[in-house]
């Protein structure tokens, strides 16, 4: 049984990548899917496609366009959602992308380190699993295998 | 991963053989399904099959019961629906499978000319992606690919 | 028992009148909502509550996240939905809002002169009742009374 | 047509009871109903009920327990949301509350200040109308009722 | 607490009247809806609001949007749907709507004599209960009062 | 692009041998599901596995409880119903699998003799297509395919 | 805002009246709901209505015919659900009753004794709340109004 | 066709090696998924994932949630579900999988003693099928294939 897992969260830093390697070397039968990673073309899209808008808030719409589009497109075909938040930003995405996941009744894992315990606890609360660590998600979905 | 993707719209040109040239040379992972594009076969398909009818009403309610069956088949086949309108027509039925795309969480991308912006802004809204032409709608989902 | 009826489609004319004043002469427990049918209103609501826009794009898309929100909650009230082409406009909102109506389960009355019957023909098709007048579509739904 | 909002949002200010004093101020005929707005209490409520956990983690999650179920229980009986984004917390139980609003398919107003364009940008392209003031998101509901 | 309840099935004898009048005198809290119950009528109705169908298939299937219609609109307002099937005629249209009511996971009684037990065992397999006479299908109703 | 189809109806003729030749001849890339077909192993399966049972309800009841328990299963997997109704027998399950078939959106053609059209009216106003014979229904799967 | 609230669980003790009593004490805006609390008559109940059935395993299925139908109506007019398990009885239709609830996400808590905690912990995990006491289960609701 | 089979229910004892063994025996063109059937790494597994537990609600509650995200991903896969009852236990996570697999429309059967006849009755009515032993389950699922 192959699974296709969704990676949603901060596209900051390169945790996908540690995810994706730490399943290749337990040789888990999982496909990765995810948002774009390239920060810079992740909020240009909207005008690469559309060409120029008229300020900010237009540019972040079109860029929004295209972004929860492909989020779409790839969570409809994944089996598990994980949804990794880290301390800098925001992450408003991060959080809508998770409770869409739980609301399709994708099973959805969250990590989170103990410093965002008290901010997340109410989406965390209706995630199926809730770790601190990549580790301890992959634990999680290898435990399906075993 | 392969998707598929609906054509709607029109059948008076060859706005889908571009499509599907443009995606070919872009070696882009896709299927592409569409209604019926022989208009006078599609016109007549009810009678074709159910025999002659009492009239034009009649005529035209037997070609839709197939056209409609037809779409709901390959609709729920894809991944993606792509509806594009044209300056000429009518195309309430492109309209139709538009939002029913939409109702059915089909990831959905409009193609419009800048004349139809006013009449189509209200479905232009509820789309996830409008644009202007057919190279617009190939890279957004292209971009699902990067 | 008392319904509750939306009456989707053109605001160019006066047919919403039409309705309400028949419903009342027939005593038809009937309530009635509607989109704005100030038709500068509804073009202008977007700009009027968001301010101005820089461009007619972004002006009538401001103006259908509004209009768009308004069918959204009084459709959800609805027991029954009537939808009206008339002969001169493109009316693809109003092919959008019963084609929602009709994926929603809402019972759907389509009315649309003889004229249209073939660029109709699809959505016809999916409606529950298609008529030609206004007459049509309350004898339908004085119907369920009898 | 009595309609019932749910203010979902941050409880560190007075913002909903302004809007419910404007509402009032406008006649119109709105009730509100929104999660506990003592910021204490609502952390504290899952060891009110519970007794004593053992730490802040399952102190938090036991709250949220009482929170959460509380949230579920009023936004089903809600006709419309209102989700507002101030600039000082992260919000996210906000953000599942507005994205579970639109997932359940309740017409949903945003409201955040310019400042927050930028990382609210994919919810507020999701949510049905996104607004910077709270005289804003009662003009859009004021509107239903022209 | 008042019930509405539907009342499926055949039209050719007064079996409803028989049920309401007993639910009157065992002081029951039930509206009962229906179908349209003067045959000829139910028969005509397509013509009568629609015009002259060219043939009786065309007469059949105008008569059926409007029946179709009434019954949807009457059964999404019911808690409880009772079918009743008699030895006489084919009832597949009872067929339709007591599986329709299943569907909708409306509660659903099956009423049928003795000797339509082989013929009906798929569809009372599937009906929450199936009884014999009106009195038991009420006492089933009058248990939830209890 | 391979499709399913499921043959609902009666038992006691070859027509879904005939189907399914026809299907062959026409290459059309179609696999096909049933019911149990030898009707006294379907009558009698509730005791060949349950062991014999009281009377003819019990024996009845058991045996639905296996057949449509295989038509779930089966029809889960299907992409298009077509239900063939003769003249002779009660066919309410027919009548079932059809109307289950249409809510679960599963595009459905129903097949029936002149003779039926009365009696199957609403159904078939119900269904997506409905038709004369079997050729007809497999014209109208072929065209999916043109 | 008055809530329905569906009492599912055991039917051997009077922890019902209990509930009502307290909840009417604390001027909680609530109506009950529940199963047959008469046991002898919920056991007979399919005989009473149905006529003797031949042995126990039909007589049983007779009762939970009527007992499920019972219990389908009036969850489905509940906003909330309480489920109670106690220390003595197997209570799979509590269990079953929980998960139905659930799964229509009727918010939902569990009471049950410290000694159940390991055998309904999955159970536990997805309902909304769980508590030990009627009284932390009224807390918990009467948190709602204030 | 291959299908796929939950098999829910106790993991004390080696029922799912039989249900394998006996389909392997027959051919069947089946594959099974299982929750975990260690019994004692299913109870720790909260722990030796997420880390020690401050008492054993706390490590029963962090154990529920890897047990039941394994079962979502697991459930959502199959095509049938089987849910054995045995005599010990209170199994009310079986009880728990057998309902949520029934709301998924999951054709599911369920396996009980004659002993468990009674507190099993609900649920019995509610699963598509009821037997006895294991071997009844597989010609159950055998005759799909017939």
């Amino acid at each position: 049984m192959e699974l296709t897992v969704y990676l949603a969260g901060q596209i900051h830093d390169h945790w996908r990548e540690e995810v994706i390697q730490k399943a290749k070397e337990q040789n888990l039968p999982l496909t990765f899917v995810a948002p774009q990673t390239n920060h810079e073309r992740s909020d240009r899209v909207g005008e690469d496609i559309l060409g120029e808008q008229p300020g900010n808030v237009y540019r972040d719409d079109a860029a929004s366009d295209i972004n929860n589009f492909r989020t779409e497109v790839l969570m409809q075909k994944s089996d598990i959602v994980i949804a990794l938040f880290g301390e800098t930003y925001k992450q408003w995405n991060t959080a809508m992308d998770a409770t869409t996941a739980i609301n399709m009744n994708k099973p959805t894992i969250i990590i989170r380190p103990k410093s965002l315990v008290h901010p997340l606890k109410e989406l965390a609360n209706k995630a199926n699993v809730t770790v601190e660590t990549i580790d301890q998600a992959l634990e999680t979905i290898s435990y399906i295998f075993e």
